[in-house]
């Protein structure tokens, strides 16, 4: 008998209908032998509708008191999925994130797991029930009520799977699997039987929202496989292992796109040490997330610094950008939300060189102006203009062979 | 410097606005040097919009379950007018049931409370903070999330009060306080400054909707004076506590109507031990809440056996009458949901004799036909026909003094 966690996102509890859907999936999992538990988040558009509302009704949110509203919403898919599932006469109950034992630092809104008790969840389990546990939440040592950050529920599952060394976390929602490329940008789009956990941390990290990139890092930190697949169909999707491609398998495994972010430009700025500190660590304290950072070879003693940085963060990041732009003396300050980010990933890409050189000669053939770049081992960023977007990422996805399904290969070194 | 207990009810935090003005509120009675324990309801309709949630989800529905999901609503309450209460410099702390400490048994929609520790709240208190409380809920001895009840939040209010030894109780509610009539039905009725606690439980037995059931025979038995006054205007409302009324007070306090309810008779039952209870256990195992009960005088070996009860039950009810019906032999069974209960209330009344003559007298002169009657010592009930509701309330309403200001008084006894 197997031991399966299922974790359903807000667009798979989003009604009724889909909760009975649901539940008809948790009872058939339950019904072919296996031990099953559930992890749930808010249904739909609760959680921002609880935060709108918040923010109506008060300009301080305490951290501890956004916690306690926001908490709600999974709280109530639990309870109603768990009550869908017992009219299909299987035994289940619901669980709080509290309830389950998920011990969590005290930091309200992005609390960290220090430990998951699951005594509640085993003791039920052994007396047939189905689990249904409230994804996203936690409690602290003090017992005050945590959130693990947006999208954590993905987290809780893996965390669940992890401590109760369950046979499979299954990660559903929305869409059918990871693809290699956003289908609504890149038609020829397709979905990837399997990528590695470096690959999905490199694609979260690029922009990708199919999993949130804390719950990779967590999978692969304790090594617990994840199969991401859709409520909607119930087809098999993508899995994400530690598994390392084969000598068959494409070297460049998806094409990531990002229009979250906006770009930055602190203009002359005098060439001397501490100013990226300077303009760095006041954002960070700001908790404003800096993602590619580029410094242009100076010029008369003045440099330009750019960096990329979500949209949504904008109208804190100028005023700070403003004030230390004054202070440390440099000529101006340029914003661009009008940009795009795109992606390479692919594991294969760390023994494969010459990927970065053919990726600037596409996009310069196919006319698109790269702003800035950024690399990891099995990553290349590059951002461009936002006009610039689908014209970059199809004429990659052509170029590094992932229309056909003939993944793209590196010429074999020449034979001596 | 005094404890206050400030519950605000449903409608008292529906929206952001009505929820900012409630945290001016309690902040004004902060500065004034007092500590505030605040408890809150859900949000305007939110528990009725997850009752219809989980009914469109499942059939069965669980106690449990249902517990899990409905205590969502009123600690989204707290966390948001917690969150207000700060925004005005006030520091301020949420709790849900469980972290105060309302121990609970473990009969889920309807547990009763067996201990408030109040540790939290009361070193909250300790450290200068406001503590708002999500009403309704506990916590049971097996740390299952339990509610008390529909309507409970002013019993988690009294409760309290009582376990902190508070100086005041105060439900604020969207009336500014308890009427010798409801004002729709009666125009000329008027607030009145005090009632007993004897009068309050016969005006909710009578279905007065200012105060829950349970809460006033909480504060009853463990003497916790409340005062019933409005989150809309403010003004000082109306005291329920244990004063006995004085020489100069009306016999009559005032007409309670009540058009929730639903008579059923059943015809012709054999005149025979254990019928009562053939009928009236089902509809107790059933949870159908009978209210009045009258069994007419016996015709040739059968009588008709008369019962009030919520229309809400009414199916439920129809099933389990018809069945008995059939096997204790009764000749049949008539339903009439166009009824109405009026109720004269007054702590005077034991002491006063012909009130009820007289009420009969009245309603007869204004040719209201009187289908039922039952009385307690302080509370005159009658049924009859819903069309007659107006014209039995204004009439008695004016015939026992309650217009004017000027109360009824039953004559002196004759000199002799």
């Amino acid at each position: 008998m197997a031991l399966i966690v299922q974790k359903f996102g807000g667009t798979s509890v989003a009604d009724p209908d889909r909760m009975r859907a649901v539940a008809e999936h948790v009872a058939f999992t339950k019904r072919h032998g296996n031990d099953v538990v559930v992890v749930v988040s808010a249904m739909g558009k609760t959680t921002d509708n609880l935060i709108s509302l918040a923010a109506q009704v008060s300009n301080t949110r305490s951290g501890r008191e956004m916690d306690m509203l926001l908490t709600t919403g999974e709280r109530m898919s639990a309870a109603l999925v768990c009550m869908a599932i017992s009219d299909l006469g299987i035994d289940a109950v619901s669980f709080t994130g509290s309830q389950v034992g998920i011990i969590t630092d005290n930091k309200h809104g992005k609390a960290k797991i220090i430990e998951v008790k699951g005594d509640r969840v085993r003791e039920a389990l052994a007396q047939g029930k189905v689990c249904v546990v409230a994804g996203f939440q936690g409690v602290s040592n003090e017992n005050e009520i945590t959130t693990l950050g947006r999208g954590a529920s993905d987290l809780t599952a893996s965390a669940l799977a992890q401590a109760l060394n369950a046979d499979a976390c299954e990660i559903y929602t929305d869409v059918t699997g990871v693809f290699t490329a956003d289908p609504r940008i890149v038609p020829q789009a397709r979905k990837l039987a399997h990528v590695n956990f470096d690959e999905m941390l490199e694609m979260a990290g690029a922009g990708s929202k199919v999993l949130a990139l804390r719950s990779v890092e967590f999978a692969r930190n304790h090594n617990v496989p994840l199969h991401v697949r859709s409520s909607f169909t119930w087809e098999p999707g993508t899995w994400v292992s530690s598994k390392e491609p084969g000598m068959e398998e494409p070297i460049v495994s998806g094409v990531v796109t990002d229009t979250s972010e906006a770009k930055v430009t602190v203009i002359g700025v005098p060439d001397r040490p501490g100013i990226s500190a300077a303009l760095f660590e006041p954002l960070a304290d700001a908790n404003v997330n800096v993602d590619m950072i580029v410094q242009n070879t100076s010029k008369e003693g003045t440099t330009d610094i750019s960096f990329t940085m979500p949209k949504a963060d904008m109208a804190v990041a100028e005023q700070i950008v403003a004030r230390v732009a004054a202070e440390i003396g440099a000529v101006g300050v340029n914003h661009n939300a009008s940009i795009s980010k795109i992606s390479l990933v692919g594991a294969g890409m760390k023994t494969s060189p010459g990927i970065a050189a053919k990726m600037f000669r596409v996009l310069a053939d196919n006319g698109v102006n790269i702003e800035m770049i950024s690399t990891s081992t099995i990553r290349i960023s590059v951002v461009c203009s936002a006009a610039d977007l689908e014209t970059a990422a199809r004429c990659l996805h052509t170029a590094f062979g992932l229309d056909s399904g003939q993944a793209y290969a590196a010429p074999l070194p020449e034979r001596k």
